[in-house]
């Protein structure tokens, strides 16, 4: 059960802007951070102490940034199961690459949820036309075809609702294994997340409810505006998914909520994740600050909620709107300086808090 | 009125933990930010997106940081005249170095606080045996006697109660123009800081109450348990002086109270101060924050106060506390990234919350 304070040396995996702001946090502790990325522009790349500059197939630089950090930690799930186990060989990786692994493939997500006792999205393994024709029989239309692994903000997924959709998606499961799963009737989307620790049990934060736009998240609210037993139950579920995988560290859950109040669970991400956001300013302790400890072995900080806030994502020119939010007390905004803001391309967010609780 | 928002870059001088804590909040807001300091180890250096490494004295390095920035500002006072003159010569510096200039000099420092209207306790100018007799004879003792230039944690100073000490301390007007002045007997020390920006009226925070051991500052309270009228009043004098001197940043007052409830203004610090560290987890607009945001010309942000809260410091082997603080939900703690835990050096410090304000 090592632990790990200032001085010690954190290694991020990945130059993204969840790597930034746990980086922002781990500095402002006195960590020393490691950034392995591919170029030293990456948002988590140009404040890290050392840059490990590689793609995920350069071993030796695996292993020297492994040997380089006291716990590493990966702030985007879809690194190759070599590099994993590379970086676990020689150094500790919280979370464990078992939890990395599960949540990078659609077939073991879903089995790993349906193992914890949890509802997920009827859904059928898809290789070839058949297995694909045999789905769509069993599951009907309409229904959604994603490819098992890589797959995020809507991409290498498609919405089906005839033969004609699933034809035209052949080229899906040629690239890959895939699955297609029945479209659920949601009402809306809630996201929790939930914080394991080296020992103690898992804690999580309130639900947000998400609004997406073209499969980007839009906006997250807190509260959620749905029950406070289905809160509730969010959580519990949360908690036990942690506790079934092992997580330490963070561990995302999207949910859908159906009209009769079901929550089917959607997606794990195990790291913070952008419907989390809303923490750095309306609770004492951040979606961030709880990643460090964790994977530290500190104990946990407050994750009490102390405003009602939304979380707006800044995509593309949206980050130009800056001198304006900067203007109003109660927006509270955060820039993750890629020097190109591309169309759709999540630049920054803001958080604006209202009501504030004693 | 030049306005910067992310993407501009951000230029520190100095390397030390309050450079490093403006930069902190610059990188949450996608600034770029370059360091000009002498040492690449440096708080701030180590998350510099660029390195300035130079003396005060490579006027080439100088020109080459000052042209790098969109905007400059000093993160502490002792900055040479001749330095301050090339970095003006070739870019925005905030706050100007007329305000520098006054700052680090306490003739100019007393002579200015004397213009603007203000107390400051009885003094005399120094340069040899027969003025420095003189001044004793005029001021009396307990008196100080304090070198006019690189001061700071009570360096360069020393108490006076009779011609031996005076004598004794020959060596300080023989290095350089001293000042000696009358020892106010104050009941406590308080310090604002005040916020001046490109355009509108001064802001300042709530005054603390600072609480020294050897010279250094240990903690600071606030609220600080004055009397209203004495709060209004100090933070009257803050705003006057950062009228008067045309300070386009930050200045930090410090002032003694005597039991007649008077204000005496002891020193200024056009800068982020010590003092004000308590509102980085007890306002939503830090010191920090603020002083980014007055530089680059953005409106003020909310500095009012929302907890109760002790800033404590933590001076040398104490930062290795550090695992029980952050144990403790009401403790914040802040840590600069020092390699050798020095007796006395400021290593980080703690804000403890206590009592929460709707």
């Amino acid at each position: 059960m090592s632990v790990f304070g200032p001085s010690a040396t954190l290694g991020i995996v990945g130059g993204g802007q969840l790597g930034r702001m746990l980086a922002l946090v781990a500095l402002d502790w006195g960590y020393r951070v490691h950034v392995l990325c591919q170029h030293k522009d990456e948002p988590a790349a140009c404040l890290a102490h050392r840059c490990f500059l590689a793609d995920f197939t350069d071993e030796a630089t695996l292993r020297a940034f492994a040997e380089s950090c006291a716990v590493m930690t990966c702030e985007f799930e879809h690194v190759p199961a070599t590099a994993l186990h590379v970086l676990e060989a020689h150094g500790l990786l919280r979370p464990k690459a078992s939890v990395m692994l599960c949540a990078q493939n659609r077939h073991a997500e879903k089995q790993a949820i349906q193992e914890a006792g949890f509802l997920v999205a009827p859904w059928q393994k898809v290789t070839d036309e058949k297995s694909a024709r045999d789905a769509c029989q069993v599951l009907g239309y309409p229904s959604i075809i994603k490819t098992a692994r890589m797959g995020y903000d809507g991409k290498g997924q498609r919405r089906l609702d005839n033969d004609n959709d699933l034809m035209a998606s052949a080229a899906l499961w040629q690239a890959g294994t895939c699955i297609i799963e029945k479209k659920i009737d949601f009402v809306c989307e809630l996201s929790v997340v939930a914080c394991g620790s080296v020992a103690g049990a898992p804690l999580c934060y309130e639900p947000s409810r998400n609004v997406h736009e073209s499969h980007i998240l839009r906006r997250s609210h807190v509260p959620s505006g749905v029950s406070v037993a289905l809160c509730q139950q969010a959580q519990r579920i949360a908690r036990q998914l942690v506790q079934h995988l092992e997580v330490v560290g963070l561990l995302a859950v999207e949910m859908f909520v159906t009209q009769d109040e079901t929550l089917w669970v959607n997606e794990l991400a195990p790291r913070a994740h952008n419907s989390g956001h809303w923490t750095m300013d309306a609770c004492v302790s951040s979606q961030f600050e709880q990643w460090l400890r964790m994977i530290c072995g500190l104990p946990s900080g407050d994750v009490r909620r102390l405003y009602d806030v939304t979380m707006q994502n800044l995509l593309g020119e949206e980050v130009h709107r800056f001198l304006d939010d900067v203007s109003h007390k109660e927006k509270r905004v955060h820039i993750y300086g890629k020097t190109q803001a591309r169309a759709q391309r999540k630049m920054g967010h803001v958080n604006v808090l209202s009501k504030r609780y004693p």
